[in-house]
């Protein structure tokens, strides 16, 4: 949870002040989101949630996330919509953070992911792909293969505290994975590029939207679908959740079919996207300091995913 | 900010299936309140408080604080409402844990205080104080004179760690305070005990509603008001607001006029007011580990504050 700046009740009221939103009847921090500082809103108009971005967001990437969410919802999208201010501005400041009022999304996130969750999760992540298309500005996804060595660097030396052997296997897995990147040649496009369970609202089991659109950028379709692999079709014990998996891609190709060499890189993308987050999570967990209020998550979750699609050549191999 | 329990949207779901408030849209993590776990509950009917009592509520208390909480809004005080379920019955189980749902208050607490801020809760006290008479259960205050001696003991040992001298100010201070308390005779009755700016809401620049009646009370209704000129008078850099004092006394006597015994007995109840904040804060320094989600309260800020009421005959003292 994570309420980093505290508003105080004149502040809040002189900036709603701006909008047309009426009265401010209630501002109240909540309890989701890792790298901001959320509040959920009620004025005479509803529910609202205000962000406060903070030092883990670039101001400079602002632009392109809120645009996004603006050109997504204008294409039917279910996602936050940035509310504009009476000048017809969304983006302004409060506690001198970058800050921006978006729309209330009904639902809540799944705590226990059953199968037709991800059905819904491929379909809704289709959908995304397509409503992308035409957005005007671009951002280089940071956290792709491009950016591992780097990142590796940053924790190599270290990496062998968490699990001996660790720094060995990351260095192989990386220069694997950077000669056969298929960086040419599939469909790219807008991802999400952060879609674990809480940033997928469902409501009375349908999906009724997707958040947090502070990981989005221009890469591969296929890779954001290799993201939801990992994040949605492992059980807690490890098990790979075939079906699961089965309906996630039956669900995405319902609305958008993977090409021949989407699937055949899939594998290759699945192995990338266990490196990118076991990476981070390494990092991270080797500069948390121990008490510190963010939870870290277990860098080695992510390589026992690795490790298991290793072992994967063909979509066949994952009994799909 | 604390949320101790995560609940799943199908717990959420069917616990509120058992209410006539139509459909779940949405369900937060609040960050307030430090001793239970508190969601933001949006339902077909509007925004709702659930709250999940954790270990530092005793359950057997209860039906004394719902029960009050019902009392006090029937007779106008603008406080949180139990709702009941179509069975008649507000207090349920959720996640192993007693649960309920409360009514929604508009407003903010007020960060910074303003002296008509002082006028407003001065009224508001003496509200409630009429408003709970006639509520036909008691709860003893555990934290009152009687409580302090066994908690001063509990931290006595290790208080000089907080500050050289502690434990002989505090002893000193004690046989003074159990010596001479206005056991008897003052008028006695509900006492909400916590009454600190953070459990009253504001809304316009007028009061909306009082909050958290998890420490409420019988006791000497003076008491407090000692407690809130403790709470609310002084300035962060320890000076006493005599303006803020006096508009929280003259808010309060508008209502109900405080009798002569009552404003004789002021100075000392302010005393012991100090002592049983310094007792608890106290406590909870010496045995809350570093690094414990819960932010610790500074116990010498109330050392401050009973130092400057020691030197107070009478109200005249103050300035008033």
């Amino acid at each position: 949870m994570a309420v980093y700046t505290e508003i105080s009740d004149e502040d809040v009221r002189t900036f709603v002040a701006q909008y047309d939103l009426g009265d401010v009847i209630s501002c109240k921090g909540i309890a989701e989101g890792v790298e901001n500082s959320n509040f959920l809103l009620v004025t005479d108009r509803g529910p609202f949630i205000l962000t406060l971005y903070e030092k883990r967001v670039n101001p400079a990437d602002l632009p392109f996330f809120l645009g996004l969410m603006d050109h997504l919802a204008a294409r039917g999208l279910s996602c936050p919509q940035p509310v504009a201010g009476r000048d017809g501005v969304a983006l302004r400041e409060l506690c001198s953070r970058p800050a921006v009022i978006v729309t209330f999304l009904a639902g809540m996130w799944p705590r226990r992911i059953q199968p037709e969750h991800c059905a819904q999760l491929g379909e809704g992540m289709a959908r995304l792909h397509l409503a992308g298309d035409g957005f005007g500005l671009t951002r280089r996804n940071a956290l792709s293969v491009d950016g591992w060595r780097p990142l590796f660097e940053a924790s190599r030396a270290r990496a062998d505290e968490v699990k001996p052997g660790l720094a060995d296997i990351l260095a192989t897995e990386l220069d694997l994975l950077e000669a056969s990147w298929p960086r040419d040649g599939l469909p790219a496009g807008i991802i999400h590029a952060d879609l674990f369970p809480d940033n997928v609202f469902f409501k009375d089991g349908a999906l009724s939207g997707l958040i947090d659109f502070y990981f989005a950028c221009n890469d591969l379709l296929a890779y954001d679908v290799a993201i939801c692999l990992n994040a949605w079709c492992f059980e807690a014990d490890g098990a790979f959740n075939v079906t699961k998996a089965r309906l996630l891609l039956d669900g995405y190709t319902k609305v958008r079919p993977l090409s021949a060499a989407e699937r055949d890189a899939l594998p290759l993308l699945a192995r990338g996207s266990a490196m990118r987050f076991l990476l981070t999570r390494l990092y991270d967990w080797l500069n948390t300091p121990a008490g510190a209020l963010v939870k870290r998550k277990d860098p080695l979750e992510y390589l026992h995913k690795l490790r298991f699609h290793q072992q994967i050549r063909t979509l066949n191999d994952y009994g799909l």
